[in-house]
């Protein structure tokens, strides 16, 4: 529950006028519509936005922008509300561009394994949508997000150690500037030298910069076969060290989730389940039936170098669903292993060497902690999350839960990572942005936002710390 | 040959006494070293520097940048001399950075699959000190190009296709500004939501926003089988038709390269050998002794669906050498096709689906025309590269050799694609750049080049267009 106080501004009736006059009922300002649109999935206060204006094209979202920069209002683009920082929440006030109503599929090219989307589209619905195609769009943070807020915030999620994260996924986009101008990123061509890389500049400014209107993806074919299997460690190490070894022996695992012992144990209690209260890795293997049955074979043979027991195999979709059952049941479990507290959610990512010691070195801190944190990890790429259960409404647990963070991120610093592997900055980790990249790297990001966005009226107060919050 | 006149500014002898006085012998001002240090291995003119500064420390960079921005003087940065569009060209004076003594490599790291290298180390000699650890750094750009200038211009190359392209592969750099300062862009966390994607921005900037000074790179594991596989077609679209099955059924081929009929005659007759004079596609295959296998027998069925003769795979070391001979010799042996021309390379790129209709037109536009065109592709992702031979003393084989060239660009843009796959804009493309990315791109860029570098010394002239140039 954070506790800045920020200063708002008054959006002035006159834009609410012409708004109202452009969007008619689009143009909302009821205070329902705006509590949702000021409250995310995270756990920081609730900000809802003066009103929410529902665009349905490219060039509405331009016009709105142009109005609204005219009459210096800040501007904060919403997807589904699905982040967890705070980035949704209009802290200075400003009016809310809802996109889900742009949420129109525009183009699937089969043939060149890509298309273009609305940025409203939502990553269940664009799944739906290309299953009569052979293919699929692989990132998948967990929440049904919509592709422009992934884009975003640079989501990944579960897959991302085989597919990577949107900065490799995304072949180009729409924005709209904070002048209110039209961009197309780049074309389809899947690699060019010619200019700037804006692409990836917009993936991951969270609106800062711009708002996200189309995007244009890379797809993959559904693989021929999957296979999944599990298996129990005597540790955390012996997990990690599994999953070092596949990593560097270039098995092209699609997906190694870490569940360790407590997050075990909340599993087995919410879901009636009988697993090894042990660390546990869930594999899911992509390829040919060879191919995956291959893959299986030798990660099997490396679990049991490090004792691994109990390892399960399925390649038929229902086994496959069974095995992994326990893993789609995590975050849920977590949340309900104290009934009444909620959950403060972790995000850091670091080196795989490191990473035995960094989820160590955070199960003693938090063991050692009245709160309870079950440990959940997309450990391929080093990415790890503590759900941090308390009551936030007992200042001594926000207290505590806010050390713990803390501590996660410093180590994370200290071993060569990051405060934030896929969730985004947002304002509720903007004072952890110094420690992370120093001076030097803060002010070109401020030089950058202060060339694209001189009146600090997108989605401000976000992602770049202000010069004199250090 | 190109004919543009460009104003050079003046060194002012206060600028050369003071970076002799740091530098000693390390600041040159003899001829030889000027004009090699102004010619790359493309097409423009030659124009030396006035001085050329070999550092040997990041921090020697940002020293001799603060003295460079202090005197107003433009800054070249130079690695190996390797790029082909005029990107080292001291096309206003000023003084070059050579930063081929920054040659150290500084970390690898083998379990998490990095190494930190200075900007001055070439790929051969990286993957030479790599071979130890059983690691490699796959991209290759042909040339033994440095690696902080495979940064500075995207290189990629044969096997981008499965193991992406510079892009893809630099974990985070370290950046000397336009004001001398330095930065890191990132950490060693393979992904992070955390700030702009400064790694990005940099990775093809070509020296316009800082200076390249170290780079952390992804590495690969060796793996443990490779094969090749080569065949004859009876069509250029036969050829294309087979790479894009290949690609959309997932099949992770580490390189697919076709050679066109001329090509192949080439090299028939510069090497002695006896292939097909018909489009070929060369393969190769990474990964286990049983998956390179399936592989190759994967693509072997598709090919022979288009037609394909003349089917030949080979796992064996010397084997696999053999096949891949003839495309080795490419380029020279277009380059010696007749015999006293000069080349003119191009690099287009296009989404696969319309690779085969780009090539065919380009193919045909070639045979109406007096020059010769032999041409190489990688294929896999849309790329790909004419030679047009010419006398560069021949006006009017360099107005038709240009006139190819424009048709080719303005077909690739046509096509939904770009003037460069991976050789970049340097000023030789950059008439192009209007065209593919419009006013509000270009904007973009001109706003952050304008935000870093407000007194447009880094590598002035290069990549970013000036405003009166449409």
């Amino acid at each position: 529950m954070s506790d800045h106080v920020f200063e708002r501004i008054t959006v002035p009736e006159p834009l609410l006028d012409t708004l109202r006059q452009l969007l008619g009922d689009r143009l909302s300002t009821n205070t329902a519509i705006l509590t949702q649109h000021g409250t995310d999935e995270g756990w920081h206060q609730a900000s809802p936005p003066d009103a929410v204006a529902f665009a349905r094209s490219t060039e509405e979202v331009a016009t709105i922008v142009k109005h609204c920069a005219e009459h210096q209002v800040p501007i904060i683009p919403f997807g589904c509300g699905s982040s967890l920082e705070g980035h949704i929440a209009a802290i200075h006030g400003g009016i809310c561009i809802d996109l889900s109503q742009m949420d129109q599929i525009l183009e699937v090219n089969a043939e060149d394994l890509d298309c273009r989307v609305q940025a409203g589209v939502t990553r269940e619905q664009l799944n739906q949508d290309l299953r009569a195609t052979g293919l699929f769009f692989p990132i998948d943070p967990g929440a049904n997000a919509s592709i422009g807020g992934m884009a975003a915030t640079r989501a990944s999620g579960t897959n991302a150690v085989r597919y990577g994260t949107m900065r490799d996924n995304v072949l180009n986009l729409t924005v709209v500037t904070a002048q209110g101008d039209i961009i197309r990123t780049g074309n389809r061509a899947r690699k060019s030298s010619a200019g700037y890389d804006l692409t990836r500049l917009f993936v991951g400014s969270e609106g800062t910069l711009g708002i996200i209107t189309e995007v244009s993806l890379r797809l993959y074919g559904i693989p021929e076969a999957m296979s999944a299997a599990t298996c129990a460690f005597p540790s955390v190490d012996a997990a990690v060290d599994t999953v070092i070894q596949t990593i560097q022996m270039g098995i092209p695992v699609a997906r190694i989730e870490l569940l360790d012992e407590l997050q075990m144990k909340a599993i087995n209690r919410y879901a009636n389940m009988q697993h090894p209260e042990a660390p546990m890795l869930f594999f899911e293997f992509h390829g040919t039936p060879a191919s995956t049955q291959e893959q299986a074979e030798q990660v099997e043979a490396i679990a049991q170098d490090f004792g691994a027991q109990a390892f399960q195999w399925a390649s038929r979709q229902e086994d496959r669903n069974a095995l992994w059952a326990a893993r789609h049941k995590a975050y849920y479990a977590a949340m309900n292993f104290q009934p009444g507290k909620s959950g403060m959610p972790t995000d850091v990512c670091v080196p795989i060497s490191r990473l035995a010691e960094a989820i160590r070195e955070t199960r003693e801190d938090c063991d050692a902690s009245p709160l309870t944190c079950p440990i959940v990890g997309h450990v391929g790429d080093g990415n790890f999350h503590t759900l941090i259960l308390l009551d936030p409404n007992n200042p001594d647990e926000v207290t505590e839960a806010n050390r713990l963070h803390d501590r996660m991120v410093e180590r994370a610093l200290r071993l060569g990572g990051t405060c934030t592997g896929e969730h985004g900055i947002g304002y509720g980790k903007l004072n952890f942005m110094q420690t992370e990249h120093g001076d030097a790297y803060l002010a070109m990001m401020r030089s950058i936002k202060q060339a694209l966005d001189p009146h600090n009226l997108m989605n401000p107060g976000k992602l770049v710390p202000a010069e004199s919050s250090h």
